[in-house]
């Protein structure tokens, strides 16, 4: 377990590297080369023999098999991209330069290649892309035995088995079956009297994301992917679809505190690349923080008048931010769930409302025994008003944006907590004064 | 489309519901089922056929199953809970009161009983737990002919029969085998040749969301899960592993958003439960705030001389917020995906140190101009020079953050937007004021 491909790289210690190479799994391979650089990655790809080199290959993010296929020779850089799954190749070439692009489609065998250039039709990040068109298809009149010797002989390409999908003549999916009812129904049986004729599908044009939520609803292993009328194109297999939804949990979670999802991993991404996936919100946040200024440049009199007024600016704004960024995660996690819908904003806003204002209550208290250690009596109720009306109104903002996002057809993670917190903040403000002004007699 | 399950509750169409209950999959019942109140729950129930109702109850949580078995009578209750898979039935009583627990278990046969408190022997949240036991294990000596006998024989009450699990005399896991193989091999080929030796497996005592994540990684159907001497156990399979990560996802937004996860859905919550969610980290973060008055009291002084230093501090400090939970947010993601190790701490604090210099200085240069119209040349100077100091700092602090907790075994994700906010905001101020001193030669 000490063993680290790294520390192998540096030392140059070949054998031991190969023995190494030889007892791991291919994914393990794969997650060690994220932190090699790239002349170690092409090493570790020359020692590889060509099946666990697809293996690990196909393990790696677009960005990532980008920086292999540079460092190789065109007769491994051939076996690599011939090897692949249509669906995985599309992926790459989908995601990289077009120069990168047209030297993978050149590699390839005519087959091969018209199958991803089939893939490549289908817009970026649809169903289409992402399904196999690698299937054993059925036709409805077979019988299971039949069926069987169908799956032995034109199985070895597919990328599953186990879903199988039934057609009538003009290639219409009509139903699914799969390998173990084949197994266990009797041999003269019909495919037609085997199969479920109640069963779920997507178009080829559907949304990726959209199609394997469904699968994971559904409990399915294989979703049957169509055109628009209804003839079978491919499989959208669980584990692509479990790519994709680990996708978009990534992109959900970048959004959710104001930036937009890096193309690769981490490690391998550069400060440009961080930076700029990063300064776009920001800088909107940074401008729409001028509010708060506006309304402090309105306040300033009161501000010079009691100075202590300034002292618990942050503990306001802090926590109305932090209040309405927990409204804001619990419905945009609720809806991509598919546990709330843009119709519930009254329910929603009345339940955040109640949240909201007991745990402005909560803090409200202890509120008043902070104003009291560093200010006076009036300013604690000062203090303890404002957080109570302060996370009231934050958590509504929170709840209810994500839906109104929805509802405009936005991606509800970008209501992240910096962006509920930034929206939060003046008018956390103007409530903090205009309730100074009252008590205090401003 | 239109149709709506709450409207046909309300209006007691039942001859219309019974029809839509017919023409809809069991998960979109399921899901239509999160809106509706208890009393609604138990007509649906009540209307649905033995096989549809079960289907329905099982992609419920189990905070939400508790809720439907209340409204149930004795018998209606006894066939729903014998019917359900021996992993989903654990996981119900792991997660209800005792006596809804006892009243499960007494509902049960003594073969299903049996099986349901061997998996509530492994711990909660372990593989064992997450597990089916219900698998069709091949003798290595089998030939494939004989295996498949076997598959059909006693596949019928098995969660999956497409990976074979293959052992010796001593049930001890040896190999693994798949349906797909199994049909293509020569039918008097032994099993032990047909088999891959070379497996991946996990202990029943390991956490269900590593084992999950293995999946993932590793692309598999199922994992063979194994006792201390290799002896197997169960499977599991991938539709529960899908279940794990989503949950792992849910409860990392939460904690990102400085808030516990529910037991279940959003809308069935309760506005008690939602705050008690969120009160203990909002509590604590307002506790952490106090550092800010503090900051702010030291340096009144400068404040009462400056009263337009005040007018900055939400966007000051808001920026340093919004930058470390940028940065926490990569770091946290990239652990959870295994693309960065806590031994990257040097890596990582470099990059976000460059990537904070990057923004402060975008921001910084806004931050004149903005400096410019609400004050004068030299604020606008101590602004720029204290957003590229706060945001190089912020970053830094979100990157490694995430790191050293889980160097000390807090789970990464609890380094939230608002906590890194609250460290960074006092922080950030001691540095505004020091710049300003400097600066404006307070």
């Amino acid at each position: 377990m000490t063993a680290d491909l790294l520390d192998m790289l540096k030392e140059q210690d070949l054998p031991y590297l190969k023995d190494w190479l030889n007892s791991k799994q291919p994914y393990e391979i794969a997650n060690e080369l994220l932190h090699a650089d790239a002349a170690g990655m092409a090493l570790v790809f020359r020692l590889l023999d060509k099946g666990k080199a697809l293996a690990v290959f196909e393990e790696l993010d677009p960005s990532d098999q980008q920086e292999i296929l540079a460092g190789l020779r065109d007769r491994a850089f051939r076996e690599l991209v011939e090897g692949m799954d249509p669906d995985d190749r599309a992926r790459l070439i989908g995601e990289t330069p077009a120069k990168v692009a047209r030297r993978v489609l050149a590699g390839l065998s005519p087959h091969e290649r018209q199958m991803t250039a089939a893939l490549l039709g289908y817009p970026e990040g649809s169903a289409g892309r992402a399904m196999t068109p690698e299937v054993v298809a059925l036709h409805r009149s077979l019988t299971a035995a039949e069926a069987l010797n169908v799956v032995r002989t034109k199985g070895a390409n597919a990328e599953t088995v186990y879903t199988l999908p039934v057609v009538d003549d003009g290639r219409r999916l009509v139903g699914i079956t799969s390998l173990r009812d084949l197994v266990t129904a009797p041999t003269d049986r019909r495919v037609n009297d085997i199969a479920t004729m109640d069963f779920v599908s997507a178009r080829a044009t559907d949304e990726a994301e959209d199609a394997a939520r469904l699968m994971r609803d559904a409990n399915l292993l294989d979703l049957p992917i169509v055109d628009s009328e209804d003839r079978l194109l491919g499989l959208l297999t669980i584990d692509d679809a479990v790519e994709v939804l680990e996708e978009a949990e990534t992109e959900d979670a970048y959004r959710q505190s104001g930036s937009e999802p890096l193309a690769g991993s981490y490690l391998l991404a550069g400060i440009w690349m961080l930076a700029t996936r990063r300064v776009p919100w920001l800088m909107l946040l940074f401008v729409a923080a001028i509010l708060t200024i506006n309304v402090l440049d309105h306040f300033e009199e009161n501000l010079a008048e009691v100075t202590a007024l300034a002292l618990f600016i942050p503990m306001i704004t802090g926590s109305g931010g932090n209040t309405g960024a927990q409204s804001a995660t619990s419905v945009v996690r609720a809806l991509a769930l598919a546990e709330v819908r843009v119709r519930d904003v009254p329910r929603v806003l009345w339940t955040e409302a109640r949240v909201g204002a007991l745990l402005g209550l909560a803090l409200g208290l202890v509120g008043i025994v902070i104003g009291l250690v560093f200010a006076d009596l009036q300013l604690a109720l000062v203090i303890a008003i404002s957080l109570l009306a302060v996370c009231t109104w934050a958590a509504i903002v929170g709840g209810c944006m994500p839906l109104f996002a929805k509802k405009l057809g936005i991606d509800p993670a970008v209501v992240s907590a910096p962006m509920v917190a930034t929206l939060v903040d003046a008018t956390g403000l103007i409530i903090y004064f205009m309730t100074a002004r009252t008590i205090l007699g401003l």
